[in-house]
């Protein structure tokens, strides 16, 4: 089969090995990581669901998330035009045009495309960073801090967005956490299950997995923790599962 | 060696195995847990510190820390006469009347006995149930249920005894950690260590220990989880280390 109709320049097509599956991305800053799968495989949705990802990228949370949900529709928005051009032809290549919209806009515009109190799931991989810490990365520097977008603004919107009871899944730096679950509660969206992620057993977390339900009471669960790589550097069982189940079949 | 003098009807000494160190307990409801133990073996106080245990019980975390650290003096709020009445027996028996000192009032009276902003360390084992939750056993119900403090009563005073960079250490149960963590940071006392304890590897958390840091910077690092018995159902070489570094030869 021939995809070079919808390649631009440095750009690549990978299969997700899942229901055929393929993705474009670009070597020189824009793939998918590990973040992105981990979420997808936390994540669920039920048949019929609407779902909205917030910062998409290269789209690569609903391609995933459009062969293991049944989810009716799922929207994706990201601000960069040529990012969000990426994400629009991968759908358009997996003909997957009528299940997932791509929307170029500042995720603060949502309620111009979606009805407010209207989405049952939300997930959002957001850019990890506040602007003015680490190494600002001209090419990536959108994708990475909250240059276009604050944490807040990420929850604000999803808390608009989503009907009572329906959920967001999240994934964030572990430093952050303390700023994710202020912010959620503060916005009517409370943390009920949390999974956090360690390199290796003995190691601080790197990243968390949140699960919050809008206007819920307050409890949280903290799920075991997932470790990804064992003593030997090998990753574990678990992760090996995750990437089989998601269809990922090469590391990111 | 004759404690008898020291001891009132049902209740008993336990040897600490630690620098020679008892306590008094009464095995009709007033015996430390590990969560007791965990907490000592979390929090550190440096040479000449301050510290100040909010509902101290038995006085079980102000005698630990006071073979543990080098802290100059140890003051633990209790506002169940009897129980306080216990440790203070506790600590006329260990000699320790110098170091520690029992005071039996409520801890919103707290700047009656300890000047505002002078304190290094602040520790707390608070009760873990709002009102309502749980079956209220009438004997520990005031040890178990916010029935006499809530947590952010806890948590404030805490704020307003400790000093700029002085540290609190808590523990408390894992489901309540979104409270815990937004009112630590409404009140200025940032959370920067967490510690999830969970019964097994593959079990959720019912644990949470957190140092805090009072007018600190935003980040938080999850240090590794801690395994309370392995897959056999025995304690992990970790909760042996924890024992046998507090000096509690005994599980609680």
């Amino acid at each position: 089969m021939e995809y070079g109709k919808y390649l631009k320049t440095n750009e690549r097509v990978d299969d997700l090995q899942r229901d055929g599956l393929k993705i474009i991305q670009n070597p020189d800053g824009f793939c998918f990581g590990m973040d992105a799968v981990l979420l997808s495989s936390f994540a669920n949705a039920k048949n019929g669901d609407t779902v909205v990802d917030l910062g998409t990228g290269t789209g690569i949370i609903p391609l995933l998330l459009s062969a293991k949900t049944k989810a009716n529709k799922i929207h994706g928005f990201e601000i960069q035009s040529n990012v969000a051009d990426m994400a629009s032809r991968s759908v358009l290549m997996n003909h997957l045009e009528d299940k997932i919209r791509i929307i170029n806009d500042d995720l603060k515009n949502a309620l111009k495309y979606i009805t407010s109190s209207s989405v049952d799931v939300i997930t959002s991989n957001p850019p990890y960073m506040v602007v003015g810490t680490g190494g600002v990365s001209p090419k990536r520097s959108v994708s990475r801090h909250e240059i276009t977008c604050s944490l807040e603004d990420v929850i604000l919107c999803a808390s608009k967005l989503l009907k009572t009871k329906g959920k967001m899944f999240l994934v964030h730096r572990a430093n952050r956490m303390v700023d994710v679950i202020n912010i959620m509660r503060k916005h009517s969206i409370e943390p009920k299950r949390l999974r956090c992620v360690h390199p290796f057993e003995d190691r601080e977390a790197n990243l968390i997995l949140v699960e919050a339900v809008k206007n819920a009471g307050r409890e949280l669960k903290i799920i075991k923790p997932l470790i990804v790589r064992n003593s030997k550097g090998q990753y574990t069982e678990e992760i090996y599962a995750i990437y089989e189940d998601a269809g990922v079949g090469s590391f990111g």
